[in-house]
């Protein structure tokens, strides 16, 4: 056992990337997440909107890093690092030994400093903020269905959607076009065509990383879904079901929260400079100041060398520095000088329900149809596993003919197995 | 609205099959059920065992009844039925009244009397029940993984499972598999071959509602599988990873309770004579005596016209009581006579992991691959829902080849978020 340990925290892109590419060299790796599973956070409001099942969209990284002889996965909660010692600290108990750390411990949900909106209006990171999203939608619109109240009903099928970025744009389109398509033909005493989806924003416009024409795009394309966007408007307070907005007061039937994520909090606890956003300062190779056997690599990380901003806290990025912290480490055992993170923008893209998307590759724009296929392509094509790929493109198949969803389950109503309290016979 | 209102108390096999048999009828139908989904309970141990996911067992009431144009589903718990009044209470304080009721609650899981071993000992009736052996199964595989201590480990990779019904035998064998042949490649610290999976029953064989042939069967099909088949044995006392069998006491990774279900309090509260499971002893066409005009159909219902011995708490027994309470109805529409339910014996099969299976259908037995082959043609083809029928066939396919499970997800793992408590620089 004279190799080398890596020790990785996070099973998320960057931390998966960086396993991967350890493979086949002279190294023990050790990937710790406190999921058993790697998520693909990307199609994660797919989970949310009720068109794909959790397993679709997650696989345990123990069956991914199967074959990878030198890789262990260890299912514990970081609870503290010690730079000095070069130990990592589990809930379990347990303390790793590492050579070389890897810190990609990902972002959660922010609400800004008003951490009590979180039970009234979840954050979509994790598989269960998305079925606790899929659980109030689907209930608003069954009691609905059963309310003889004209003005109750309307207001259980209002959804307010917080955030105009990338999640927002999605849930808020997805959410109209459950409304739309599918709910449609399932009830009774309802018009679900009368959902009313708002997706608010503080800036002036949605996916404001984009450029002006496509942001311009986006919110013509969600406008002609359905969708009712708020840009320039502030959340002001958030209570259960209430939210005030400018001022003025909604009683929604759910209210989603996509306006923000901040790093994990062992960002601010590895003791280096941070960036506005709370994201470790790093170095051009992505390793922590003053510890080059250390690398933070994800939405963790702030790297802005000769750039203007820093990388975004997107996938591709997370990946690209996965990968390059690992190839530091191969460098370092190899005796070779480390070379700087080159990152090639692989663009950015957002979809708006079914045959609407918007796709910026550097100078090249375009949105509609053709930029949903594009898309759907990227998607599928990044998608975990190969079983998966064929599920969900199955799914997305039947849905895109028959506009039906798959996943509209309420398996905890919270409902409690009530006995009858009364049987009267005559 | 002149037409007869009929209200069904519950969505399982038996309610379904009345609401779709009254379909194109001049009847308004309002089906009743605490879930938002009927649930394909005889593959429910294969969302227990992780091999699929909850979607592909359970579809919507709602996209089920979607174009039965007569048809409303209304999530909520039935709370009291007054017979004089022809009143079902609801939960949220709504009251119906029906012309004819068809009360198709179902069965729960029963602990013979001791509702204490609930917690510890879950049951498996419910996709909640289901997801619930899921994660206490992968757990236990977790933490055997990482303990440095030989008889703990031993301890997390022995289950138990109690009952030996075709539930018991079905969660054995696939927990069995599940261990022998997924899990093997995943682990790199344990043997995953080392797991033992107990099947403890009472009585002197497992099946026992099938021929003697069959049960020995089955009973060596287990065995060749690696299942410790303990029979005529009975569990004494159940606490927390502790169970204590004629004396003997382990103290498995998890224990699973299959050992018997008992109906819904909905049986006991019709004031109707009982039979000793406590199922409602139903007329020749399947009505409460002394109330024509409401019908008691699937597991709550005890029909032993002309039988030895009732009418099995299976689903093509339910299905088929649900089409004769709504034939019944019709009839009664129609001025026609009712006729009594005459019960074609549909048989019974049990499946014991991949390729082995037994089946007898009256005369006609038979086990191995042959009959494994019977049981997943019958099971696909009995799947509610064309998509998940897709679905499904994929997934058993792929792992049928690849011996990978597609569903081991811990979403929620009941890990807290917590902080990270030290981080300490040099």
């Amino acid at each position: 056992m004279s190799q080398p340990h890596v020790v990785i925290i996070g099973g998320g892109f960057g931390g998966l990337a960086a396993a991967r590419a350890l493979a086949h060299s002279p190294t023990r790796v050790t990937l710790i997440d406190r999921a058993n599973h790697h998520l693909f956070q990307p199609l994660l409001y797919q989970v949310a909107t009720a068109g794909l099942a959790p397993s679709d969209i997650a696989e345990p990284l123990r069956s991914i890093l199967a074959r990878q002889a030198n890789a262990e996965v260890r299912l514990a909660e970081v609870v503290g690092v010690d730079l000095a010692a070069r130990t990592v600290q589990l809930d379990d108990g347990a303390s790793l030994i590492y050579d070389k750390l890897v810190v990609a411990a990902g972002s959660r949900t922010s609400w800004f400093g008003h951490d009590e909106w979180e039970p009234v209006a979840p954050g979509l990171k994790t598989l269960g903020d998305a079925l606790e999203i899929r659980r109030r939608v689907l209930l608003a619109f069954e009691r609905a269905e059963w309310t003889t109240d004209a003005a109750e009903r309307g207001r259980l099928l209002t959804f307010v959607v917080v955030g105009g970025g990338p999640t927002g744009v999605e849930v808020a389109g997805a959410l109209q076009e459950v409304a739309r398509s599918t709910l449609r033909r399932d009830f009774r005493h309802l018009d679900p065509t009368a959902t009313r989806v708002i997706l608010v924003e503080a800036a002036g416009g949605v996916l404001n990383h984009m450029h002006r024409e496509l942001q311009d795009a986006a919110r013509r394309q969600l406008e002609s879904l359905g969708v009712t966007v708020w840009t320039g408007r502030r959340v002001q307070e958030i209570t259960e079901g209430r939210i005030v907005i400018d001022g003025e007061e909604l009683r929604p039937g759910a209210i989603i929260w996509a306006a923000g994520v901040r790093p994990s909090p062992l960002a601010a606890a590895l003791g280096a400079p941070l960036d506005r956003g709370g994201r470790v300062i790093v170095e051009p190779d992505t390793s922590l100041p003053g510890h080059p056997e250390v690398f933070v690599v994800g939405d963790m990380a702030a790297w802005s060398h000769g750039l203007e901003r820093p990388l975004a806290g997107v996938a591709p990025v997370a990946l690209a520095m996965g990968q390059h912290a690992a190839a530091c480490i191969l460098a370092d055992l190899a005796g070779a000088a480390r070379a700087p993170l080159r990152y090639l923008d692989k663009g950015s893209m957002a979809t708006i329900g079914f045959n609407r998307a918007v796709v910026e590759v550097r100078r090249l724009r375009f949105s509609g149809f053709i930029a949903w296929l594009a898309w759907v392509f990227v998607h599928l094509m990044t998608l975990v596993g190969h079983r998966n790929r064929v599920v969900v493109f199955i799914k997305w198949a039947w849905a895109w003919w028959t506009a039906d969803r798959s996943s509209r389950l309420l398996w905890d109503s919270s409902r409690a197995a009530t006995a009858p309290s009364q049987v009267t016979e005559k």
